[in-house]
């Protein structure tokens, strides 16, 4: 059967991800007043009647922007855990997946969600369509975590454990967002590495 | 020797420290765009007049504001660990030291500052500023925290920890920003602590 209508829907679909890929990047470089629709399209290198076909509102662009964020956080978690999973257990293994998930905070994806939590801060509407996401988002990233490491989360200390390490990634992130702190995060990873892993393998 | 000047004087410090405040609670509530000095001068109860003698441009007025951020999260982490460090050494100790410190994360201070640096990822002149305070802020708290925790910062192992329990504080404040975190963040704290004390008092 003939589909005459796939090139141009797939070309809709380029056009697409482009206008958000360049809404992450805007947000990451030039944060929240300046990531409007007409910015985007000219950084995505689309017309403003496109972008505007595709994003009447700026609201659009950034809650699709938002849900387009969190999938790709999801992907490269995934593909971040299916690769360490298959690392041989011990301290080596625990210290790759502890980096590997504190490098994820210091993205530009990390970076631009920080810029639209800080405004959804002040904002309820954007809150309200935020606050689900990012439990969604916490939730993928501890089982994706608890997998990676290989323990079992139904014991308590692990559970607790586990949260805490992406807690402290994600204020490692946040430590990232002025300067250049990746000499410092490095000793600081090596060292919670060991540390849980001692306390992850303690009997109890 | 009489001093004339000193009520007005005392008045003027007065409106000018009720100005700043007001700006920590714009910041912390309405976020960084909606803390202007008019905003800012009706939520303090000062005229317009008054509020732009003390700051006449908004860039001077979140300064200031900055200042006695960093001024006000020192003062209130030296009682603190002042507080602390009498209490007997042991568990009991360094949970309420790191339950202090997540704590003093979760606060109006915490908040406000997210706001500002949020706002200078993308602002060069302002991050400028901003750096050099949170690095004296950054050392200051870490000084603290060995303090009240009362363990040798010459010991690469403390000196670590130490840090890392000062970026899981920043990552649970960031947690507690969109939603009331504060029941997942005692069961953190409470294992944190346990892991912490346990790894600071192991022979290595």
């Amino acid at each position: 059967m003939a589909t005459p209508h796939e090139p141009k829907q797939d070309r809709s679909r380029a056009t697409r991800q482009r206008l958000l890929e360049a809404t992450i990047d805007c947000l990451a470089e030039t944060g929240w007043a300046a990531a409007t629709v007409a910015v985007v399209a000219e950084r995505a290198g689309v017309s403003r009647g496109a972008a505007q076909h595709h994003f009447p509102t700026r609201e659009e662009l950034i809650t699709a922007a938002l849900e387009y964020m969190f999938d790709s956080r999801n992907e490269q978690a995934k593909e971040e855990a299916a690769r360490l999973s298959e690392l041989v257990d011990g301290v080596a293994r625990t210290e790759a997946v502890v980096a590997g998930l504190v490098e994820s905070y210091t993205s530009s994806l990390f970076k631009a969600a920080l810029q639209v939590w800080t405004h959804a801060a002040a904002d309820p509407v954007l809150r309200e369509r935020i606050v689900p996401l990012e439990a969604k988002f916490g939730r993928a990233s501890h089982r994706r975590a608890v997998e990676a490491l290989g323990v079992d989360d139904t014991d308590p200390v692990a559970h607790h454990l586990v949260q805490a390490t992406l807690d402290l990634a994600r204020g490692l992130g946040l430590a990232d967002v002025l300067t250049d702190d990746s000499a410092r995060r490095k000793e600081i990873v090596q060292q919670w590495s060991v540390t849980l892993h001692t306390a992850l393998n303690a009997a109890h």
